[in-house]
Formats: structure tokens, sequence, C-alpha cells
């Protein structure tokens, strides 16, 4: 992740622009957070939402996402996948089915 | 992207847990927007930053992203690389090469 | 804004801790959106919320608004009434009564 | 805080768009967030920041924290002081005196 294909059309863009400079792991972390923001907007003022918009948006947050995966030399599959068993373990099913409890708080069982 | 057995791991974590209920779009924007905070805070005194950190922060962005495409049916390969053809109509080689210059403001050149 | 015991207290604050040389505006502007994504956390998963929560994180965004504002000469009164008349200018009442539409679109009547 | 004119002044301006249906505390702590997003923005690619415009986005946040704080009935002035009295204790000057380590790791003091 992302296609090896995707990959390289990012880093040409990059490349040719002479932008890499710019790409600290701090500043390519501060992007992630303005693009969220840009995300959140489209729903701002209620659920509802436009698809072209958000797609837009989501497409940003992920692109500087992969930038910085690729500066600091991650593999966003890999990482994602480690996080993921990390969480299955501080969420366990028959805690967490059904529930949106922080999992601090999961053993405070409401029986 | 994200590759297949991810894709599938994080549905099964989702369905396992009964969560799909909790994952409107909205409420995954929201969580893109809180962990990009998190992840902004490995940097927020300072442009060093702690490898393993990040790497965890990063996940969790990138995982809510795969949920949010996902849930509106979006394939992330697909929308970077549409927004990508959009960005590099807005930000020519020749304007924009070494130079961090809002699209809008990359006619006005210094000379 | 904000009173002249609240300012003088959390200069006070910094001033013990030595703390001056991390107040760039820059890291100010980091700490506020990461403490804004922590008080939209009290909202991820509901619109239902705890006050005593919120009170608490809404605390830390405005407390970092103020060190920005110390930090770059600014009087936040002034600041918020400023922008407010250019926001009033955007949103006419004849045609924003009502409806949450971006300035940009607010032409476009629906009849 | 902040000064009653500011407070009347903000008031009146939601008031007359008949907008206080858009401002549940949900929605508001998104705002706050979006707002946080585009302050960031003025520090995306360098500290360097332009005055008006960093003024500009601030008002931005703290008009939506004022909002926020009027909703759900908080008073800026005393949640403010009340967190920095709880902060105080997280960092005491003689463990905190010029280091930004997260209150969790103080006690690790590198003698």
């Amino acid at each position: 992740m992302p296609s090896s294909e995707t990959l390289a059309a990012l880093r040409a863009f990059v490349d040719e622009r002479d932008w890499d400079q710019f790409h600290s792991p701090e500043n390519l972390a501060k992007s992630i957070s303005i693009e969220a923001g840009e995300l959140l907007e489209c729903f701002q003022w209620s659920p509802g939402f436009d698809q072209e918009q958000v797609e837009a948006e989501l497409a940003d947050v992920v692109t500087y996402c992969i930038h910085l995966a690729n500066k600091i030399g991650a593999d966003l599959d890999e990482i994602v996948m480690k996080k993921l068993e990390s969480t299955k373990a501080k969420y366990p099913v028959e805690l967490a089915k059904g529930r949106m409890t922080k999992y601090t708080q999961l053993g405070d069982s409401p029986e």
C-alpha cells in the first residue's frame, strides 16, 4: 500500500518540483492535520455530504500519509496491521462488542 | 490500496465488534482529525521525533482513512491518482519548482 | 480578553518554567490543533458529551490561543471583533438567514 | 472573557441569522478543529508567518470557542484558570523547568 504505480507517480510529482526539501516529517504531519480539517469541513454542519468533495479531501489526507510513510521509511500495510494487533488486544470482542467505550474504561462493565 | 489482506483484517475487526453502526462517514472524518492531532503531537515542541510513536499514530490516521473509503465506496489508489492529476495542473513544474507558493499566487512571479 | 488576572497567571506559569523558548508561534499553532483534536474526541462517536471533560479540553484550546495572541502581540477581543465585521459582510442577514451555505455560494438562491 | 461587548456582538450575529440551530456543541467542536487547521496552514511549510493572516485565523478559532462556551454555559476565564491549577500540579516548577517532557515521564529525570 499504495500500489507501486501510485507510489511512483507521487514520488515523480515531488521530484519534478524539487519539493522534497519541504517534506520534513514535521511539515508532513502538519499537512495531514490541515487536510484532515478540510475533510472534516465536508461534515461541519450536518452528517450529509458530497461524495466527490469527500473523495477529494480524503485523497489529500492519504497523499500526505503516503509522503510521510516514504519519508520515514515505513510501510503503510505493515504499520496498519501492527497497530491492528495492539488495538485488538485493547478491545477484546467480548468486552467491546457493540460499545464504543474507551479501552481504559472497558473493565467497568454496566452489570 | 490497501492490500486485500489488510482490508479484510480491518473489516473483520469492525464486524466482530459490531462497530459498523458507529462508523458513519461523519464519525470517521472526526476520527481522522483526532488521530491527525495525535500524530502532530509527536512533533509538538520540536521537529525531532520517535520513529515507533510516529508509525503508530500514522497507522491510526490511515486506518480511519481506509474505513472511510470503504464506507463511501471509494478506492484509495483511484482517488489519490485522480487528485494528483488536478494538483499537477495547479502546480505546473515550471512555476512551482523549488517554491511552496499557494497555486492561487503562483502567477505572481518574483521577477 | 482574557481578564488581566488570567493573563498574568498564564504568563507567570510560563515564566516560572522557562517555557517561553518553546512557545514559538508555530509550536503554539500546532498545540492549538492538537488540543482541538482532543476536544473533538469528546464528540467522536456521538453528539452527547461530558460537561466537565469538554470544559477541560476547551480550556486547553483557549489557553494556547491566549499564549499565541500574547506571542504575536494581538488582542483577542480586537481580532475577534475585526473578523466579525468581515464575516458579517460575507453573510448578509437577508441571504444567510437560517442557511449554512458557504458565502461563495450564497448568491445561488434555491428559487 | 470575552468582553461583554464582544459577547453581545457575537450573540447578535448568530441570532440575526437564526444560526443557533446549527450551533450544537458537536458542530462547534468540529468547527474549532477545522479553524485550527486553517491557522496551522499559516505555518505549513515554514515557521515564518503573515501577521494579518494568523490574526484572522486565530480569531476564527477563538470565535468558535466563545460560541461553544456560551452554548454549554461555561465561563472561559473560569475554565482556563481551573485547568491552569491542574496543569501546575502536573508540571511542578522544579521538575518542568526548561524541559518539555510529558508529565507522565517527568519523574524519569536524566540525572
